[in-house]
């Protein structure tokens, strides 16, 4: 590269700079809106701010018990962490100024629909927190550290009196430990900020045909044939319950069945219905020695796991397998069941007696709501806000996870917009019907996710479905939502979780390279395929590394989705002079990037894939760099030319190496908002 | 549009980096040096590759022990980390195609000159690591894992065979938890990285003024009242001397006495030698209840830590307070004792007896070599390597720390150049009493470092350290050096050290920004002051924050020392026309910096001071942009206007809001190449 150019382009770079940092608002400064998500129910600000600093102390009144004490401890790290001063250590010594006041105990084992709410109110001189019980308690103590800010005069929270209490009392997220293990740190991690987003459910599947990870002390060679030798201890499960018990969370386990269990089948071939063995994957649900079996698993389950529900799955069952076997078959026969579906209803009505002979209320997917199922069993949905509607009518309760699959890779915005009521046929439910709906759950399925990168899948989108649960339906401001979102994922940082430090640790060890700067450029404008899209272009079994730029990158690039919108803006003739300083100068970094970045592909068998991905990253940034150039100079553009720019753009919008391009639409956008000559 | 941001951030850093991006050789590529610090006893190159694949397996022959299986499964998460292949899990029971073989145990404690060497031989098809024991076995893992890098093929090793050993027997790192209590995690994370160096002794201190933090069961008041609520449980202890072990490392404690135990005389003030109760900071040596009280908590904690040494401390002893304490004058003059030296040998006589009783070796600091001093009780120098060579021919070993203060921020460069024989003294040193000086130790002392930010002033430094006492004494080259140490510092993250997160944690939190460009171009140019300057221009307390810049940056700037290097080549006439590019960029890059980070500095309290620092930035690299293009136009420069800026750069070398900028040293060099008309 000759030098004239490069200084050229240095200029071009530094120059526009300069102003979004003289123009961008600082977060800590904008008044409007408070850096807290899920947003509370009531606020008022007050006057002035509450300074923090050395002197803090917090003092707990009322109700005691060792769950506050760790709470207070928990915070004080927290806040340690948020501003550096060694809190952690003083804050118990020192005269306090925040006072938390719990009334009472909550019950012992945590229920659903307990009172959560509190009430915090700073003054420029003190805190006071009260709460009904412990729940609320804690869900004060974050929404104080999400206020924490830095000011010209040090570490502070604005003055502000919060009423706070949530929308739904289920508030939930899956964790499937069935697909793939997922260490306990991880799994620790995440109830960490699941107590930041106000979540109060942990909801943990162990099974799946690719494992169980579970240790059964009546049934051993479930974890000694089936888990791959990596399973929880009953140990384990103890401290996690009590884990999140701390937290303010329930903990819920699945054992998925009659589908979904080839796992089993390892260690008890016995139980499936395939006539060839080791090739079954659903239950027998004809024979008593099966029942014999999950009457002896369950009670043992139920009493390791507190909580008062216990789900048993139910989902997506190919009733292939068992109108196949000629056994299976003769049964439905004589007992004259009709499919599939109604052998399936049949296997559930006899789990759901075993499930409430064990004291406990049956949860299950769409699939286990027939008629006859008894009305304490809770629907969760997959299939979207109407099955609610329907089993709120027919007097089930049910919690959403449709439009909750934080899996499919689809942006904090499409999550936010889901809503348990938002059904059109809700509408019409009356008040009893509609508390039947008890909220939902964001589901983090392992199927192509490990514990690597679960945290930057769960992370922060998974606090936008919290506020959507936790706030009144009429939060949805989606700027706010995005903006609030930011501050998020960066206090989650506090709390230990490694969703903002996982691409980079990826694309460096993809590299090679300790400070891979080319391949974060394109990185940064990369998205896994949404939906099931991505499972069907990569072949993936239980062990396969996943260790690619699909990988690697979060599920929504943020750089695209403003990019997004600067390109609307320029595109609706509505665009700022910075609007059109910002696309350019991206742009020109996106078409140089690939001269940087070729040579270095060819050097990792995991980026050598991304040649031709970022080949059309530059190509796209050039046709991006003429149409804007076009609508700056209000110029007609050939016909032809542009036809063949969308139709080239067209293919760059399609997946290429498991990834899609982020920016190709709005460039196609601009494209688009040019006139032919 | 707080997004906006992440691209500022791309294009800053892109522009200096596209040329190192094109120029720079790629570490994975680079024949000449192994990527593996300490450096290798021996090593000879095979022919290809050994590639790393989900068919890896590992197996452990000849002797085994619980700990050979905890390495192995260390082992396997490190490389599950490095690869993103989920070996942890499949590599122990896949077919080995990596084999350990262990001839033999080591001792049941592990003793100063174990055998530690191993031979590692990697070929295509194989790789065979035998070991005497398993101390060497666990290097030899080590060594495997720095190796990994990824390569077109996939992840690889190259062949080689690799005979090692260690030149110095012991290899150390003290971190100091007397000062400021460092926290079970940290220390853990630093074993893990000392096991990665092939350090092998944990030297851990415990006490000083300002606290204690060790259980004693025997005097339960030591950790009530002088430790501020956070001491080590002798549980915790023993869990760290397991930890310890299982990584082939011995944990010595130290007990630093009769100087720096204020904290004591908080429990046991009848311990001081102050006349005025509570100012006191030595021990009262002239009474018998004194002997009496360490006879009973040496004996206590020689049970608690099984290494059959134990320090003593007996450093910076200020006589002052027993010279005027009347009782101390008196019990001298009856004893015919002349000084507080003098006073100072009869206590550490009496103390290495107790601490003998207890069949252990003391070791003290250079102040407890006296005449009369036992042949077994082990130096450790602060004062030079001088004192060693003394300390040899006088018949008592020594370990040098003098010159590995890690806490003093200087280069690794600096380090790596002492050399425990180094002292021209030394050279005239029979072999046996070369034997004598067995090795060296980091200090990580804690005065004005957090448990925050201390992995980042430990590492990546002290793995420079740890080669220097390993490899052999011919093994010198700078260089060399730095190359392998970007690439340990790398992997150091894969061992969960933190030392490359901090600063941007640090620089987000001060700066209330989650992606503060310009404060990090600011922050990568900034060094704190080296030795005890930085002590002497900030008021310490135990318990002030340390969450300011100089907390923040590490002890050495990366890009400074590379544009130090540029500059002395533009300066002596030998630089590369990329030397000149890449000075420009970096010096527009800088100059352009103030200008948008002077109004987020007003934001934070955190970041106020540096206001007068980044306009330095800016000033300096105006004036290496004039010196720059004056040298490039061989052009004759003003006498008067050279001087000023000579004056200027002066100044501005001087630490200001107690950080050094770094870079003006190299612009001064630049100026001072120029010719006066």
């Amino acid at each position: 590269m000759p030098n004239s150019r490069r200084a050229g382009l240095l200029c071009f770079f530094v120059f526009p700079l300069i102003i979004l940092g003289l123009s961008r608002p600082a977060l800590a400064q904008e008044p409007a809106s408070l850096p807290i998500m899920p947003l509370p129910f009531q606020s008022a600000p007050g006057q002035g701010e509450f300074l923090i600093d050395g002197s803090f102390g917090i003092e707990l009144t009322g109700f005691t018990e060792p769950r506050l004490e760790h709470a207070r401890q928990r915070f004080l790290d927290v806040l340690s962490r948020e501003t550096g001063i060694p809190l952690w250590r003083e804050a118990v010594v020192n005269k306090a100024n925040f006072t938390m006041y719990t009334a009472g105990p909550s019950l012992p084992v945590q229920q659903l629909g307990e009172d959560e709410s509190y009430r915090l109110a700073i003054s420029t001189s003190g805190v006071q927190l009260s709460a009904a019980n412990p729940l609320g308690a804690l869900h004060g103590l974050q929404t104080f550290l999400m206020l924490v800010r830095v000011t010209p005069k040090g570490f502070s929270v604005p003055a502000i009196t919060i009423e706070d209490k949530p929308r739904f009392p289920w508030r939930g997220l899956l964790i499937d430990s069935g697909h793939r293990f997922v260490r306990l740190p991880v799994i620790k991690r995440n109830l960490d900020a699941m107590e930041a987003a106000k979540l109060n459910v942990f909801h943990w599947r162990f099974a799946d045909d690719a494992g169980f990870h579970i240790e059964s002390k009546r049934y051993p060679l479930l974890q000694e044939k089936a888990s791959g030798g990596f399973y929880y201890t009953q140990e384990e499960v103890k401290e996690i319950v009590a884990y999140a018990r701390d937290r303010g969370i329930r903990v819920m386990p699945e054992f998925d069945m009659p589908c979904h269990t080839a796992s089993w089948f390892r260690a008890y071939p016995e139980l499936g219905s395939g006539h060839i063995p080791g090739e079954s994957s659903a239950i027998d649900p004809t024979r008593e020695s099966t029942y014999a079996f999950f009457s002896g698993f369950i009670q043992e389950m139920a009493e390791l796991f507190p909580d008062a529900y216990f789900h048993t799955g139910g989902d997506e069952c190919d009733f292939h397998e068992w109108e196949s076997n000629p056994s299976i078959r003769g049964y439905m026969r004589v007992h004259g069941i009709q499919d599939g579906a109604a052998l399936q209803a049949q296997f559930t009505a006899r789990v759901q007696k075993i499930v409430a002979g064990n004291k406990k209320i049956m949860m299950g997917w769409d699939e286990v709501l027939q008629p006859g199922t008894p009305r304490d069993v809770v629907i969760q949905s997959w299939r979207g806000p109407k099955s609610l509607a329907d089993a709120a009518r027919n007097g089930n309760r049910g919690v959403l996870s449709f439009g909750y699959y934080i899996d499919l890779n689809q942006s904090a915005a499409e999550h936010y917009a889901v809503d348990p009521l938002g059904d059109p046929s809700a509408a019409s439910l009356s008040p009893d019907e509609k508390a039947r709906v008890l909220g939902g759950e964001a589901t983090m399925w392992t199927d192509i996710v490990s514990d690597e990168n679960l945290d930057n899948r769960v992370w922060p989108r998974t606090a936008a479905i919290a506020e959507r649960l936790w706030s009144q339906e009429d939060v949805r401001d989606v700027d706010s939502m995005y903006r609030r979102l930011a501050v998020v994922s960066q206090k989650l940082g506090y709390y230990g979780v490694r969703h903002r430090l996982i691409t980079e640790e990826m694309l460096e060890r993809m590299s090679g390279d300790p400070d891979p700067v080319a391949l974060r450029v394109l990185a940064d404008v990369m998205q896994p395929p949404k939906g099931y899209e991505r499972q069907q272009l990569r072949n993936i079994g239980d062990f396969t590394p996943l260790n690619r730029l699909d990988d690697a990158v979060p599920p929504e690039s943020e750089t695209a989705r403003v990019f997004d919108g600067i390109a609307r803006r320029i595109a609706a003739g509505k665009a700022a002079p910075e609007d059109w300083q910002q696309a350019k100068q991206w742009l020109l970094l996106w078409q140089d990037n690939d001269a940087r970045l070729q040579p270095l592909l060819a050097r990792s068998s995991l980026t050598q894939d991304l040649e031709p991905v970022s080949r059309n990253l530059s190509k796209v940034a050039t046709i991006g760099l003429q149409a804007l150039d076009d609508l700056s100079h209000n110029r007609l553009v050939n016909a032809d030319v542009r036809n063949r720019n969308i139709e080239f753009l067209d293919d760059a919008a399609k997946p290429h190496a498991v990834l899609l391009l982020m920016v190709v639409p709005s460039v196609e956008m601009l494209v688009r908002a040019t006139r032919t000559e």
